[in-house]
């Protein structure tokens, strides 16, 4: 099942999406919903993104090139790092590149939501917590990265989440590729096989620290094959099961800095 | 005026602290609440966290121990990181050990409540999009850290983040000192003037990067005298003008990894 978020005039929605039709539907997606007997065209609405998350946690250099390079074992602390709620946009907006710099990098994701709440929750179990799939887009200006490593302000900026176009439900993870195109061109495409922390790991490491709620956005990591890009690229992530998420960059005003 | 938030019952409540009588209040506390003309003594309900935060944004090492040490001129990225919403726990309530260690780092901060979206606002104008002021202790696992700098799970874990006792709105945050004693003796004491990025600085910069919302909370560092601490210490995280949060240390069953 595909849900999505949508804006009717000034009216936001969630719904469903089949074919090229919305069915609209009312209540929380994560506990309780019904339709309301409504009924859109996809293409008379404005996407959003298909959720307003809680809480935004990725992890970083998640990727090999090939299976060859997969390490032995896992590492004991993994990468991981949240990215504000205010940077979530919807598909087709602008992502805009900061004053200071006129370069960012794109980071095509499978995106994991939450549906229940998750703590200590082993392997096996992990998926039973999981809502379904979107595709994210990780951008990042490394130039904001902190020397001794943290990464925070590089990640936070407004319009640096690119989520959607739906939350598929039915997906199952370790049979998709996670896909970029940059202007047309293929940049990524890598099998999520090729993860070095796989997702059940990532998700119940998670759970032994924190209480994971619905809502919460999990991003698994980028494949190998990001790129710096500037004003009036258009950059495309996609899973094929779970659609394209297209966004083009801009340039903007204001700079950054502690004056 | 002092905002308080507690339990009686089952039933959860915001008020106003005076003296030692709270008046319940109904309505939001950011965007508009009424009395409900209902009266508790301060000591017959549960004292909870004074506000369940949108976000938390900390700073890292933004302390010096005098005023000679302070550097001529501010950082260009100043190291900020996130804490999940999660980590907040209220006055009195356990902060519980991770199953892997034997020992946390207990951090008393001033933290600062946003009341209005606040985007690109100027240093002198920031002031003007914060509700009020209450203490925060950041607890953190530095056992946890990445060895590439990365802070995310030492900071991460369910309550490592008390908040309280209070939000008091008529705070001069120039004019106080974050003070802890850790079983009555005391650790940390200095006032806010020792802060390397001062706390205008340090607001503006970040709605330069992102929107700010009411109910974020900033964490803004924790003045020299840290220390890790076991199971049975106690913790009072003080600013004599909103109040002392104060909790325990308790260890915990389950550990962590990637396994």
């Amino acid at each position: 099942m595909k849900f999505i978020r949508f804006q009717k005039g000034n009216a936001v929605s969630h719904g469903v999406l089949e074919g090229s039709t919305i069915k609209q539907i009312t209540g929380d997606i994560f506990s309780g919903w019904e339709y309301t007997g409504k009924v859109y065209e996809a293409d008379e609405v404005k996407h959003l993104a298909p959720l307003k998350p809680n809480q935004i946690i990725g992890i970083g250099a998640n990727f090999v090139s090939k299976q060859e390079d997969l390490p032995d074992s896992l590492p004991d602390i993994p990468v991981f790092f949240f990215k504000p709620v205010s940077s979530v946009i919807g598909p087709d907006e602008h992502i805009v590149i900061p004053g200071n710099i006129d370069s960012v990098k794109f980071e095509s994701e499978l995106a994991v939501v939450i549906g229940k709440e998750a703590r200590n929750v082993p392997e096996e179990e992990i998926l039973d917590y999981v809502f379904g799939y979107t595709i994210g887009n990780d951008v990042t200006a490394p130039q904001f990265f902190h020397e001794a490593g943290h990464w925070t302000i590089g990640k936070s900026f407004d319009t640096f989440t690119p989520l959607g176009p739906v939350i598929e439900t039915e997906l199952n993870p370790f049979s998709v590729n996670v896909e970029a195109r940059l202007n047309g061109e293929e940049k990524q495409n890598s099998p999520t096989s090729l993860m070095i922390v796989p997702i059940r790991e990532m998700i119940s490491y998670l759970t032994k620290v924190m209480t994971l709620k619905p809502g919460d956005v999990i991003l698994t990591g980028s494949p190998i094959g990001a790129e710096m890009v500037g004003t009036g690229d258009v950059i495309e992530c996609e899973i094929k099961e779970i659609g394209t998420l297209k966004n083009t960059f801009s340039a903007v005003g204001h700079g950054v800095g502690v004056s």
